[in-house]
This record gives structure tokens, sequence and C-alpha cells, in this order.
């Protein structure tokens, strides 16, 4: 196909009418798909299906190291659960705490007591100071930033290079203490799919901030999140972090929540030693312990970590033809016309999608209008605010196939219409 | 019994060497019990056990209102059992939220909210005020006054009476702006088992405190938690609210801890509407969703509000005959010798008592020696201190019958001694 810059006046107009009349041929249909949330589809629900038989009144309650798990106790997790999610995330079991089915609340508290009582190191809590900052590598996790904005800490957009965030713009902001962390979705990044290059990595253990109780929020959300048999390879920040002696600056989240079910999996935050002890001193006043039903379910289901990884694979098998599909379908409606680029992950959740700059909220709107949501034109970004106007995220997880075809077919459509009105619009 | 005031010293030092020679036989049996919580006995979660069959493959994890409660959503809770728990509450089903498996953890988070946002109401967050305070009747819940403390709130001691706090005192506090709220138990209180009289919940409708974001964290822990067939009653305090357009100035809390499993049940808070409203604008930043396989489970399991009320009957069978022999045994062990006072609650999970001035430390102390745990002196009151030392928390829930029989004799035992001490140093 040809570039649409290449196009004249006359022909976009052309263009425009045809790709409009087609547009209304998908308003006709009367569509109602979402594709605005990494939201699992029922079929990779089902394949934890048996997890719903592992407890039982005959099977009980009682754990493998002989804890009654429906009564009050262990804030810290079952034991075997911690060393199921510590195997995970690569740390070791009294480095984790398991807490309820929300690593996005973990990571709201550890913000909150942040701002209430500080952490481990702080001189005083967050909130005490007279204004606190946080780097947001752009486009980035939508709920990391509202959270961020919800507390009035002020975000500094990152910008996102396809091996992590911008390490000299990282470096450079740290110098000031009123900066006291960064998010981070290290692996297959929200909504990039980009998994952080050996040498970010290495930055980042080599950070020093003016803030000493700055804190990395690395939230290991997809990480054996795996389309492909080979998966990406990401560096142990938090080994790295350890030969620095720097290990309290991390704080590492992850869940089952894409693993087992979305709902009602397992969350945890890993961190050293000092940052748990401290942590767990605060949140003994919050809570006595979380669900250890379901913690006892989890373990009973995956056994240990190998089974997750094992189940992972069922995940992929779904979840890969879905990725192609879109892939396959924005190559073949979009290539040569020169109004996008998009990412190829090999993991994760989302493919990341760059219109022409100004056209990303007409190409969500117009895909609204016909019946497909996609998620808010400016989500991934702080405040809302795409400063190209640009950027949209694509979920293909929760269609089916057919309706992904659809969906993936009226966004094209929909690319294809913003981009020449914004083309007619410069003309004129 | 003859009161022990009235024996000679010669008297009280015969008396003690008795007392010590059967303290040091209970020493001499090794005994591990522990009476410091109200933590349900195995009997009572094995009420529960069916909830277990409730889900499983078979059965799946579709509500009876079509909601997959494997996926992602309903912040609110799962329609039927908001339904469930604002009739257990007494409120209606849009006044109410449904969350994790721990009240405590929703009264955090309100506290915390408020500190870091401000509730309905407010100017601003109640964190940016010079200072704070919150009214504590006491004798109270310990991990209430832990929440406070830890946020930096100054509290304030409010007595409690025979039908609830002293609401002279309340009346008088609530005049100055920089009191925020008040920590509430009101049926059968913790610990003393108390139910606000209709005529305090009355002048709790009639409070016009001069915090405008004044709010009252009703903590209704122990709402259908009787011991007898006919409980005690307490008066409706959001109707009355609602009758002086006052609505707004409370949080209802209750749960399922002690009604299904203690670490796997349901918690919910209730409110107006513009509380409501407004508290899922912040949780919808702190969360997706709560747990609805656990939420699904309940419902299944209790049907609706008459199975759970049948259901209480039986925990009541279990706890009755508990309460019945330890205030049997401090009655025999105790009664004329004018060294303490105890409550003989009508339902929730604990028995008061008072030593003389002087005499709980000691009396926990020499428990603790020979075996037996109890709460820790001074937990009932703000920052552990109890001003007269001489409250002390029992909670007869978990041991068995017989250990419970050990225990209460020991803890009699005990008092004595700590009370023959007492008078003797006084003689002195």
């Amino acid at each position: 196909m040809e570039a649409l810059k290449n196009y004249t006046v006359r022909q976009l107009e052309e263009l425009l009418r045809e790709l409009m009349e087609e547009y209304r041929g998908y308003q006709a249909r009367g569509l109602a798909l979402d594709m605005s949330r990494g939201k699992p589809n029922t079929d990779q629900l089902d394949l934890c299906q048996g997890m719903l038989d592992t407890v039982s009144s005959s099977l009980g309650a009682v754990s493998g190291s002989g804890v009654d798990c429906r009564n009050y106790g262990l804030l810290e997790g079952l034991p075997e659960v911690r060393r199921l999610l510590a195997d995970m995330l690569n740390v070791r079991e009294d480095e984790i705490i398991v807490g309820g089915n929300s690593s996005l609340n973990m990571m709201y508290d550890c913000m909150s007591r942040a701002l209430l009582y500080g952490v481990y190191g702080s001189d005083k809590p967050w909130c005490k100071e007279p204004e606190i900052k946080f780097l947001c590598p752009v486009p980035g996790y939508d709920r990391h930033f509202a959270i961020t904005q919800h507390f009035g800490i002020k975000m500094i957009n990152i910008d996102m290079t396809p091996e992590g965030p911008d390490m000299d713009q990282v470096e450079k902001y740290v110098a000031d203490p009123s900066v006291k962390g960064i998010w981070c979705v290290p692996k297959y990044s929200n909504p990039t799919g980009v998994t952080y290059s050996n040498r970010v990595v290495r930055r980042f253990a080599k950070l020093r901030p003016a803030a000493q109780d700055f804190r990395i929020f690395w939230d290991n959300a997809y990480t054996i999140h795996d389309l492909y048999e080979e998966g990406d390879t990401l560096l142990d920040l938090f080994a790295l972090l350890k030969d620095e002696d720097k290990e309290d600056m991390v704080f590492i989240f992850g869940s089952t929540s894409k693993i087992s079910f979305a709902g009602a999996g397992l969350a945890a935050v890993a961190a050293s030693t000092n940052n748990i002890r401290f942590m767990m001193r605060q949140m003994a006043i919050q809570t006595i312990s979380y669900d250890k039903i379901s913690q006892l379910m989890h373990v009973r289901f995956f056994g240990d970590y190998s089974g997750i990884k094992a189940h992972m694979k069922k995940h992929a098998a779904i979840l890969r033809p879905k990725f192609e599909l879109v892939e396959d379908i924005l190559a073949e409606e979009l290539s040569g016309l020169e109004v996008a680029r998009w990412t190829k992950p090999r993991g994760g959740y989302f493919i990341s999608f760059e219109t022409m700059p100004g056209c990303a909220k007409r190409t969500v709107s117009l895909c609204k209008e016909a019946g497909v949501v996609l998620t808010a034109a400016g989500a991934a970004f702080p405040y809302g605010i795409d400063p190209k106007n640009s950027n949209i995220r694509i979920a293909p997880s929760y269609p089916t196939l057919g309706e992904l075809e659809t969906a993936a077919r009226l966004f094209c459509l929909a690319v294809k219409i913003a981009s020449v009105e914004n083309l007619l619009i410069r003309s004129v």
C-alpha cells in the first residue's frame, strides 16, 4: 500500500468517503466488544477450574504445614505458598509476604503506608514532605498513575525506549531528593511489551538517588507470562542490588491474577528483610491475616513452581493466536500506509499502538461509536495526557478469535479514517 | 467467703503461702493454653465445613446473578452477597460494600483514606490538620486503638458505663473541632459485653460535633452473636441519623469472621449513599475487585439472612457453655472476697474482668508464668495504659471446656495471689 501522506487532497477525500461507508456498515452491526482491559477470557479461567475441587468438606482446609486455613493467623502467608511465590519471583521465602487477591492493592498499600508512615529508612512520612514526585515511564500502566495522582504525588514522564525507560532521564531526575520512586513493569511492560534490557536493569542497580528512602516499585506482573516457548529474559534486579548493598531500594510485586483466577488469585510483595520486617509491623496494625483458604487452593492445585510454569504454557496456547491474529490484521490493513506503528510483544497482555500524532482520541472514539470499547486514549500517561495524542493500548485477551477479527478490522478502519481526516485538516 | 480486706496481715500471709503452694502445682503441670484472642474453636469452624463444598469444577463459580466470580469486576461485591450482608447490618443493598476477609482492614482503610484524602464533606485530608483526635470508650478493642495510635491520632479515653459510653463526656469532647471521630462496638462491646442502651444510641443520633466531617466508626462486629435465645436489642443508629438528616456521620462495619471462617470470612462497610459513592471512587484506585469466589461460597452456603441467623444458634450452643463455665468458676472462687467484678455478657466474645486497682498486670503475669496466656493487661486502653491497672479481658472461645476449667481456676488463683500481695503491700 502507498503511504497516505503521498495522497492528493482529492484522493484523500475519495478514500474517506469509501472508509466512512465501510464504517457505517460496522455501525449497523450493533457490535458490543470490549478490548479495554487485560482481562482473561473464560477459556483461560477454565484452565484452573480444578482449583475449585482442591478444598471440600472431605479434603478439609488444613495445610500440609499443619495450619488450619479457616482460622486467624499467619499474616505473612502460609509457608508453602510463600515458597511457591518466592520461587516465582526468585526471592527467598523470608523475603516475601503473600497478601490478598490483588497486587494493585498491595502497591496501593505500600504507597499509602509510605505516605502516612514512611518506608524503612525514611526520616519522616512522605506526606510530611512539602512535595514528592514519582518517575513514570510512558506509556505505562494507567492504574499505577491513578494511585500516584490520587495521593497528590507529582508525576514526571520518562520516555520508554525499546529496551526500557530512558535511563539518562531517570539518572538525572533521581538527583532531586523530592523524587521518591519510580514505577516499573520490567517484563512485557504494560502496554509496550518491552522487557528491560540487561543494560537498563544494571543501571537501575547502580542508581544513587538523592532521596535515601527512594523506592523502585518493580511490578513484575508478567514475570512468566510468555507467549512463546522462548520467553524474554529479565536480569534479576534484586540480586544486583544485593551486590551493591542497596537491596532495600526495591519493592517487587507479583500475582497469580493472570495465572489462576483474575479476581481470586494471590498477590505478593517481595523485598529485603529490612523492608519485610518494617512492613509486617505496619501490616499487623492493618489486618489479622489474609485469606488462607485461597492460598491453600493455589498450593494444592499448582503444587510447586514447576506446576505454575507448566500451567502458563496452556495460557500461552490460548493467547498467542489472539496476539498473532491482531498483528496479522494490523500488518495486512496498515502496512505501507505510514500512519502507525505497533509493538509485537513476546508476552504479557498488551499491544501498544502509535497512530500519527493527534489521531488516538479520534480512533478510540470511532471504535466506541461502532461498539468496540478500547482503553481510553491517553490512559497510559500520567494525568491521562498523551502529549502526542497517539498512543492506544490494545488488549486482545478477552474477546474470542472471531470477535477479535471483527474488532481489529474495525480498529484499522478507524485508524485509517482518523489518519485521513488528520491529513486533510493539515492540508487546509 | 469473707472479704479479703477484713483479713489480718497474719491471715493474709498464711493465705498467700497456701495460694503459692497451689500455684506451684499449676506451674508443675506445664500448661500451654491461650485465652488471649477472640479466636473461634475448631468446633465452630467445623459448623461451616459444608461451605467448602459450595464451589467445585462441576458446580462452577458463576453466581445466581450471572457473574463469573473467577474474573475481575464488581468492586462493590456480588449483588446477592451485598443483599445478604445488608440484611445482616439492616441497611439497603446500595448502602453497603462487601470487601475482603477482614473488617479490621476495612476500618484501617477508612481511616487511612480519611487521613490521605478526607471523608465525604471534608475540607481537606485529615493528615493536613495540625492535630486530630479520636474518642475511645474504655475498656475497648485493642486493635481499634492500635490503628489510631499507628496513625498518630491523639486518643481520648471515654468511660464505659453499663449502658455504653459516658455520653456527657462524648458530648463535651465533640465540641472540639479537632475531634474527628469515635470508635464504638455497640453490641456486646469488646470487651465489656455491654450493648448500648436506647438512650445512649439516641444521644449518638443527636450529636452535633464541631467537626463537620466527624465520623462514628460503628463496629457492629457482634450484631447477631447472641449467646442466648433472647439477644440484646440495639437501636438502629443509622435509621435515627437519617431522621436527623445526619446519616453521613456513621461508618458501619461488620463481618462473618465469627460466623463462617475467622480467617476467610467476608467483611463489609455500610454507610450513606454519599459516603458509599465517595468511598467507591477511592477504592477504585486501590483495587479492581475483592475475592468473589469467597463471596459466592458464602451466599451459596447461607442462602439468605435467615440462614445466617439459624447458623448462629449453632455457634451459641458451643460458646454458651464456655461463658457459663467461666462465670460459674469466677463466682465460686471469688464471690464474697470483694477483690473483683466481672461482666456477664449475653453475646459477643469476651468477659471483662476488673481486679482491685493495681492487680491486673500481676494477675496476667502469674497466669503466663503458669502457661496460660491472657490478653496483655492494659491492652483494652489507648497506648496500652490502664490507669487503674485493673482490667483484664477474658476470651473463652478457643480452649476446650476442659482446658477452660483449668485456665479459669488458675486465673482465679492468680487473682487471689495478686490481691493478697496487694493488700499486704498496702498494709505495710
